[in-house]
């Protein structure tokens, strides 16, 4: 075989077979395929797109490109959530243990933050010590005792992906829906799931800016999981203002532990029970929703989801008494207001803006290695749909002796509209995907 | 400026402005720009094309890459030719000679066969000595005593499109008719010549199947020529069966001396007349096509053509006694013939499946630094439009001790097709491009 038919077959938009598709990953993982014929692949990818078939194949020829777990002597059904991407996307911290105390073993393999996106594993890293690279050993440890697990991938799995995502990064080829879902499953299928609902954000902090696009991409990873042997659906959510009252890393902890306690705010309470009740049910743990919302009642109140986390923030390194404790996690303590324009009802908190603005205080970073400043980030004080004086505080930007402070606040000025009325707010899950 | 930025805006469709073309060209040359990007850049080009204003900036970038040649002090007008590659076209060792002793200072920078087609560089090798590596010095010196040479680009010439067109190769990226043209032209515009005649071939034996496509393509190359300064047109000429009666190496040579003699086939003659004779004009020596069929006429009858090859192969190191002595070039031994499977009139000889043989017996290389056999090839003994008999013979294998004969064999089989009543004979001119 040769790489050079297997572009122009693609360019000429042509579908290859699985045996081909099969070659160029092992080409991709062993380093043969040349950097340059991988870019040109990509684009035509971009250019003709995948079948539904290739996409499947290209999916777990890359999952299988290295290591896997092997969740196979564990107890229980193995079940995972993913997000596309949000700002203040918290999710992630509490229905993890959630589902653990529900029954289901959550073997949540994430990555970290770039751009105005937050990363599930910069924040739990506000913890002090919590350990976010295990090895496949350590992962089964933790599953074992806490029934959930939260880390990055091994050096070892999904080599595939990563060459292949590195190099999407640097030649604009990122932004193709067959892509975006291999690279998504490939890490998926590697964790031994049984099943997968994933939480698809549409609006103006997300990938997707509309439903439709968030839609398109949903069917997709459906499709593609199915094909894999997974259990797959997703929601496609609203992305429009951050999920809760904060954007950053310890603030974002403390509201999960908030969550975890059933004191988290409306919004996120209600995306991570939803996606719980999901997950639940597709783990064949209950059989209806209702079911499934009964369980969930039953681990916020009896405090077991609460107490997963702290196995698992323990599991992995971290002081668990540090989450029950006020101040435990340092939260930086300048505090400077962007404040409402006028009298009304606060119509935007642009999610995106909320990201940069956090991302100019030290919260993001613009390299994949840059570090993260834990302690810094954004309040929400009002939420979009409630009313609002002229003057009156909607966020508070959390900075470290002002760095920063002057863009974050140009961004944040810039995310905040108010109006005269209010108009109805948009439901918070706008799609169900489950074929 | 940032590579990834422009991959994306040639992806979305976008025209780039001159100083962005003129930035990824000087990136390509120096080495700065990755190669995985360039391949992407190169792709997306593919895909959505390039404006006429693109691929005129894209064509001086490249000619300005590297070195130019400067023929300011020589006299007379400068104009070329140049070919989009054929199966036994001899045409550049006719007419740079012809047009040289019309008055015409020609600078012929030329290339090597690839493939099924046949390279003018790789038959003057077939004169003992002849050197196509010539410093710009050499080049020049040649010139004053010849009017004409006819060489490979020096090592500093358009080393953007030496790692292009490398790269172009190995990515499914070479069938962009814009990059095609800025490639040519890039050579073109490097030879600083003020005239130029482009023979854009259609048909089986040419990269462009279709007069449609060669007509595109022609347009794009004169339109860029123009843009460049330099007074350009393109005839599309017919590439269905081989030009004259030899492919080869040796013997084509030979027969190009013939036709420089006034005893060349037909086809040879006529195509070399028309391309002098638009030279001639473009260059602004003769000012209509008769004026210059005259001085074309006094040319080769007075044999001072022929005289200006003689000196021109002396200049680069050949032996022209050699050209003029029978059996002064050697020419494969073994002979066998590919005759007509009946009677009727000669239909088609496919001039890819003919080159493809001539590449078999060892005249063409499959890989850029292959060697050739500059003594074996084919003899066409009978032309498309003549009467055969069955058992006829047709072709002339000219191998060396049944070096890939049999395979060489089943080609010209299939290149040979009789049928029992002759078609008119289609022009051999199909278009003239002039603007």
């Amino acid at each position: 075989m040769r790489a050079v038919d297997l572009i122009r077959k693609k360019r000429e938009g042509q579908a290859l077979v699985e045996t081909e598709i099969e070659w160029l990953v092992r080409a991709v993982a062993d380093g043969s395929l040349p950097d340059y014929q991988a870019a040109a692949w990509l684009m035509a990818v971009l250019w003709r797109g995948l079948e539904p078939d290739e996409t499947a194949w290209l999916t777990l020829a890359m999952a299988r490109s290295g290591e896997c777990l092997d969740l196979a002597d564990l107890e229980g059904p193995r079940v995972d959530k993913h997000s596309t991407g949000g700002v203040g996307d918290k999710t992630s911290l509490v229905v993890a243990p959630l589902v653990a105390a529900c029954g289901g073993i959550v073997p949540m393999i994430s990555g970290r933050g770039l751009g105005h996106t937050g990363g599930t594993l910069d924040k739990l890293e506000a913890i002090p010590g919590f350990r976010v690279r295990l090895t496949p050993d350590e992962v089964k440890a933790t599953l074992r005792r806490a029934g959930c697990v939260i880390a990055g991938q091994t050096e070892r799995m999904v080599p595939a992906d990563r060459r292949l995502y590195a190099l999407r990064d640097v030649t604009a080829t990122i932004e193709s829906v067959p892509l975006i879902t291999a690279s998504i499953m490939s890490k998926k299928v590697a964790e031994g799931i049984d099943a997968l609902v994933l939480d698809v954000k549409a609006g103006r902090g997300a990938f997707m800016k509309t439903a439709a696009d968030a839609g398109r991409l949903a069917a997709s990873l459906v499709a593609t999981g199915r094909a894999a042997g997974i259990r797959t659906e997703a929601l496609v959510t609203r992305m429009d203002a951050p999920i809760g009252r904060t954007v950053g890393h310890a603030v974002e902890v403390l509201e999960a532990v908030d969550a975890l306690r059933g004191r988290g705010p409306e919004d996120l309470s209600a995306l991570c029970r939803r996606l719980a009740e999901r997950m639940i049910v597709l783990a064949g743990l209950e059989a209806d929703d209702a079911a499934a919302a009964r369980r969930v009642d039953a681990a916020l109140e009896s405090g077991r989801a609460f107490e997963r986390f702290l196995t698992m923030v323990e599991a992995q390194g971290g002081d668990p008494r540090l989450l029950e404790r006020a101040g435990g996690l340092e939260v930086a303590q300048g505090v400077a207001a962007a404040e409402a324009p006028g009298d009304g009802v606060l119509a935007t908190l642009d999610a995106e803006l909320v990201g940069r603005a956090a991302l100019a205080l030290g919260a993001g970073r613009d390299l994949a290695d840059d570090p993260v400043d834990p302690a810094v980030g954004v309040r929400v004080l009002v939420r979009p749909g409630e009313p609002v004086r002229a003057g009156q505080p909607v966020l508070e930007l959390l900075h470290r002796d002002g760095r920063g402070l002057d863009a974050a606040r140009a961004l944040a000025g810039k995310a905040i509209t108010v109006e005269e009325t209010q108009a109805a707010p948009p439901a918070l899950v706008l799609d169900h995907v489950t074929a």
